[in-house]
């Protein structure tokens, strides 16, 4: 881990080229594309995503760099190895299933490729002015055609946290929580690109349990702070993804906001779980990042008591230190505040074994299919995830600074969720996922 | 409703040509494909699907005639009238699913294009022997690319079954169920086409609530009697469409069997609804009968008490007589035996009440996504639509003829349902669903 061990940061950008470069030389290599002091986006990470521009319509893969996206329509034939060479045309699609679908190997080399392209020394791109396009100056859209999205329910505080509040503190867990991840299939056609305004919907709700239901638009409208994965290589319908190769499936990572309506979702779940209380959209963050831009921040798995099953059992580490926090910035206000500071090492159930439990029915899940958390809620207070448990169902309004409060989210209310790892002097970061409530429609 | 008073049947055709023509010009239209008596497929009906040949594997989209399939591909030249002159593209694809979403308007008069293409006397077509196929040369393919999945759970008397069962009589249906259409998304990956072998899954189930969960096979397998219609028209997300106006975004319908494992089921659905218990796979039939060819067969709603809310309100008919069976094969023998006859009309809910409510908080639906209807069970014993129903949780086994019975489905059962309607000498027919089961992988 020597690698990580000297910081770095912007002040080797303000040294002359040459000493930077002798320094990093013997650290870690440098871009010649400048990384701004606390970047998501250094030669580590490398995130992938779908850019479109004003001059260019086009949408197109690209890939995260400081504050600059390489335009991999643009520089497809430069991926010339052995997993690449002829499948240059996953990087002239307009969405990343292909490359998603061609797994492991061919990650791992396209972004050997890539740390080579953008490394300072190398001058294949950096004269390219086609090939590097600004962030502020592209629109971004959906990484993938999502053909399934399943959501889980897999942070034990969360889950114990909404167990309390509605069965109380001895009945919080159901008894089959710690046994399998549970999960529910959610809908994948109103999963929104980070910056979509999202409609406050309308629908039945029973305010009181001793009064007919009512058809009104949502009062306790509330945000998920979640991540959630794409699925890379697929398996075929009929057989099960064993846990030990569960990793070769999956492909990078995301910051999701699976925006929730209370009253609806209380009224309309039982018996067949959430339905209209989560369709009407869900956005996630536009840049996906690898599961080996992550690496370095792995740490210890959550204690998982009772043992799993076999089919869930894995001795290595597949958790991540990721640091996520939400803010909510009021319509009329400039200033966001930040609600929730929680993080994703708070997971019981790792990413792999919920693949291998998605799977072990025979079920097939196919490049571009997105599998979430479930909302990430931290041990303290200020660590829950959702407007639900930081107001404990509406009790303890939450601060957001100058006497503003919110025991759920009102309209104009512009909820941000942002994520970073952070060790060692180096940052991966995420993004931001963030979106912006509309009033409803009449009712 | 002069035309359907007539009788018309095989006789028809075992008369001379100009003798059959002269009887049909006054009563309805023949084609000069023969139409076997009892045949699912008169010029009435003419579903569509995707098909290959042997000699052609390019998947392309088909209407069912006879026992022939009209290649639309072949004459997407010939449909000239206004909405589809500029459109022939859409009958040159690989799934329906841009068809689909041309809207009502283009799917009236593509009907009646190849009403006129496939009558008797029209010779554009009978000559042109590569536009014909026969169906029995035929394979099937899904016929959209279905990006969404919903099942809903509108029959009254499975609803009151299944909670009759779990909760007693008193408290068989669940408060919110006469106030919405209950419904959960499910896994549109695994939707395969009818002839597909399932095979049995295996995972977590407890059979002994004292007892910790065991990983096993499933021992509980059944199947779920229902039927499925294709979204046409979509909407954007945000904008709920209205009950007056879902009838435009209904394109057609289909059987289907939603496979479930019942002691998977039990174990995890609570409190997000089934997962894996049904997404090993679901079963659908290869024609899509249009609503149109479905018209002549509307029956009254079912009485709704409590009355709905407006924004699911409708006066006009929009149920249907469509008559359901199932019948199970059992891999030794060679005999079918009908274990349920069921019918549409049992339905409590309607495709434009489901359509409305998925939408209300603004929910997307898109060309190609399956909305299917839950188990429809009818009011007799025999007319349940689930082995859980039929067996009665198992307490009753179902006779299958020659002392063989079945409490559940067992490996290498075939299960296939079929459905027709039926009226004045008209039959309209969805052709088969059917699915095998194989046995489960080693646990």
């Amino acid at each position: 881990m020597l690698i990580y061990l000297l910081p770095w940061s912007f002040f080797l950008l303000t040294l002359p080229h040459s000493r930077a470069e002798k320094i990093c030389s013997q650290v870690r290599r440098m871009s010649f594309i400048p990384i701004p002091e606390n970047s998501d986006f250094p030669l580590e990470n490398l995130p992938y995503g779908i850019f479109s521009t004003a001059d260019k319509p086009q949408q197109r893969i690209g890939v995260a760099i400081g504050e600059h996206i390489l335009d991999l329509h643009a520089v497809a034939h430069l991926f010339n190895g052995p997993e690449l060479k002829n499948n240059q045309n996953v990087f002239q699609e307009s969405t990343l299933n292909s490359f998603m679908g061609l797994g492991p190997k061919a990650w791992t080399e396209a972004r050997k490729t890539l740390q080579d392209l953008l490394s300072t020394g190398n001058k294949t791109i950096e004269d390219d002015t086609d090939a590097l396009v600004l962030q502020s100056e592209a629109t971004m859209h959906l990484p993938a055609k999502i053909g399934d999205y399943t959501d889980f329910y897999s942070s034990i505080i969360h889950a114990s946290n909404v167990g309390e509040m509605f069965r109380g503190k001895d009945n919080a867990l159901m008894p089959n929580w710690k046994y399998l991840p549970v999960g529910y299939h959610g809908r994948s056609s109103s999963i929104v690109i980070s910056g979509t305004p999202i409609r406050r919907p309308i629908g039945q709700t029973r305010p009181n349990d001793a009064e007919p239901p009512v058809f009104d638009k949502c009062k306790l409208l509330d945000f998920e702070l979640e991540t959630a994965f794409f699925v890379g290589k697929s398996n075929p319908l009929g057989s099960p993804v064993p846990v030990a190769e569960a990793e070769d499936h999956i492909f990078g990572m995301v910051l999701m906001n699976d925006w929730s309506a209370r009253d609806i979702q209380k009224w309309e779940y039982v018996p067949l779980g959430p339905f209209l209380a989560k369709n009407f959209g869900t956005t996630i963050s536009p840049w996906v990042v690898t599961m080996e831009a992550l690496e370095p921040f792995k740490v210890p798995n959550y204690l998982q008591d009772p043992e799993p099953f076999p089919y869930l059992k894995h001795s290595d580490d597949y958790n991540f230190d990721i640091n996520l926090e939400v803010s909510i910035k009021p319509g009329d206000s400039e200033k966001e505040a930040v609600v929730s500071r929680s993080n994703f090492k708070y997971m019981y159930w790792t990413m792999k074994q919920q693949l291998a439990h998605h799977t072990v029915t025979g079920c097939n899940l196919q490049p571009g299919d997105l599998l979430g958390s479930g909302t990430i809620s931290g041990p303290t207070t200020d660590a829950f995830g959702s407007m639900l448990e930081l107001s404990w169902r509406g009790t303890r309004p939450v601060e957001l600074g100058d006497g503003v409060t919110r025991k759920f989210i009102q309209d104009e209310d512009e909820v941000t969720i942002r994520g970073y790892c952070k060790r060692d002097g180096l940052r991966i970061g995420f993004g931001k996922c963030t979106g912006k409530v509309l009033p409803a429609l009449p009712v």
